[in-house]
């Protein structure tokens, strides 16, 4: 099955708009939040765990699986799919964001990156053509365009000349690309600047890619200056495309990004949060380490239909993370990322039925009576 | 629903027995083996995934819960069943194993044992009675007598004076427990001492308990010494009450007991093993970090009928554990556990057959073929 994407309901009161993203590993429905298994697993969530809170689709991360257990070997292995036992779509992301956020010294050139790895300060060079082809032997069914991420703040010039650079990038992972059966998706930089995003949104549509990410925020702007960005450059991407917002975000940067007419997600925040007891719910967040939670024998949310909030208190989670128990872990992520799924699939609800705007008003007010 | 322990079934050509034990939170068959959850948790599992590989009771260590969350929170929070969200059977140990192995300094008198926390040096005072009121507030529906473990090796006249004051506690446990719907079992002592075991066995069945244990055993004592005293420790023991072999062991361990007519096991290894990587299968043990399961395809244990067995590779396994990642302590647990569970499934299987001699010879001989 080759990748297709069918918008199939835009919100009457919004942007905000659901679709049916087919690939070879089948279809996801959007707006879509994909958890994060940057070593081929989703931490602590076993594949079976996964499907039964409902995870579509999840990414993993090309640098961290090139420096372990290297992108070869996942391919003898059969790929990622394989490897990790999991049969649903996978998207992968060209490692750009990590080279520059992970790896300790690295070079850019034209050419690529030279950059150190974090586990034993080994030499390793990407380039565009590199990192498609370690995409490639991972086998996910989205890859992305490698990318220079640039820092903030920095000048317009350097947001300039690394946004065209990227474009020449995106060009040449185009034509680096060999599996016709991986759908490519073009990364749009350009920092906070409008008219750099509008630029890198027409020469990525010039070379054309099977979806369209926005890349470069969440990296210490403003909520609203990232909110403002995404605002005017979704309108830079076209409406048959997905569009992605990478490494984003809270519950409400989901509601703010959908209404902006987002269609998916990916960030770490649920996952990791949970590993230091910070848990989401309808009215805000807790945390579970804290002393008032040591009798509480409510669910984490009294709303939440998971299997932590089926069976277990806050006085047991509570226990259990200041016990060190792994199970703790496990049990925070599994809510944590139901919480998020579940968010999802009322956004899906609430634009299939023309209300998202009240959906939202909604999704606030719950926060601020509690 | 009282307790109570109905022998099914003795094996023809050994003392190999079946039996039905009831108690509130329903019947378990034995010979079986107990997973170990000490802190309220058998470590990475919930208690649907323990009950999806077939685990009909586990142990809980009193020591633990009684420094951490503390037992009048766990009485207060509805009790250990609800607190963990475990609705079989449960068995609580005394306490008096921890307190001679986990903690600092202590000082024993025949009113008690004076003992410092392992967590914040605090010092704290068991007795019969306390370590008795203890498990009363966890509820588990099996307790067991608070005892000396005497340490091996000690002088005949340590192993007797111990046993006998072992005995006096047993008495006071007895007559200081007040809930009727908790079965109590005695625990013999004696160290690798037959007679001091038959004054042991004999004293505890003058008072009259639900169940008897073995324990002082394990200890550092050679194998062929354990079995040895096992096998006549056995002989000195009700035929109509269940036996509990405490804190043992390999699968060895479990065959050999199960032949001299044990009925209960529990041991930390199958759990703490598969944290280290070390994996059970019906070959022999494997250990997962070694760099020959590099790329191997192949599951842990061609012939088990786990989750992890079923979905994922050698290969895979290794990557998680050398990436640190949380799911390798979970799967490899999920492993361990069921390889135990199963195996003890089999045993039942053989005796209820009368072909417990075969089993047990076909049980070794797969593993020195392998």
């Amino acid at each position: 099955m080759p990748f297709s994407f069918k918008l199939t309901k835009t919100d009457r009161g919004s942007r905000a708009r659901t679709g049916l993203m087919t690939t070879p590993h089948g279809t996801v429905n959007t707006p879509v939040f994909m958890p994060v298994g940057t070593q081929a697993t989703v931490k602590t969530m076993d594949p079976a765990s996964l499907k039964d809170i409902g995870a579509e689709i999840i990414l993993s991360n090309t640098y961290h699986l090139y420096l372990r257990p290297g992108h070869e070997l996942v391919r003898r292995m059969g790929g990622l799919h394989r490897f990790m036992s999991w049969d649903r779509p996978v998207l992968t992301d060209s490692g750009g964001f990590q080279v520059f956020s992970h790896s300790q010294l690295r070079k850019i050139t034209e050419d690529g990156v030279r950059f150190q790895s974090h586990h034993d300060g080994s030499y390793h060079f990407f380039t565009p053509e590199s990192a498609t082809a370690v995409q490639e032997a991972l086998g996910a069914d989205i890859i992305m365009c490698f990318d220079e991420c640039a820092p903030y703040p920095s000048t317009y010039e350097y947001f300039e000349n690394s946004m065209e650079m990227t474009s020449r990038w995106a060009k040449r992972c185009r034509d680096a690309k060999t599996n016709p059966e991986q759908a490519l998706f073009g990364i749009i930089q350009g920092g906070m600047h409008r008219d750099l995003r509008a630029r890198s949104a027409a020469a990525l549509v010039d070379i054309g890619f099977e979806g369209y990410a926005i890349g470069g925020l969440s990296v210490g702007e403003t909520k609203n200056l990232m909110y403002e960005v995404v605002d005017y450059t979704t309108g830079f991407m076209p409406e048959d495309k997905p569009r992605y917002l990478m490494g984003v975000g809270t519950p409400e940067d989901l509601v703010e990004g959908v209404m902006m007419g987002v269609d998916m997600f990916d960030c770490v925040m649920p996952t990791r949060n949970a590993r230091t007891g910070t848990l989401f719910t309808s009215t805000g967040k807790l945390n579970i380490r804290n002393l008032q939670y040591a009798e509480d024998e409510r669910p984490v949310d009294p709303d939440c239909g998971c299997y932590t909030c089926r069976n277990f208190s806050r006085a047991y989670l509570r226990h259990l993370y200041h016990s060190g128990e792994i199970l703790a872990m496990r049990l925070n992520t599994l809510h944590n990322l139901y919480y998020y799924l579940d968010l999802m699939r009322g956004i899906r609800a609430a634009i299939n039925e023309d209300r998202y705007t009240e959906f939202r008003a909604g999704f606030y007010n719950k926060r601020e009576v509690s």
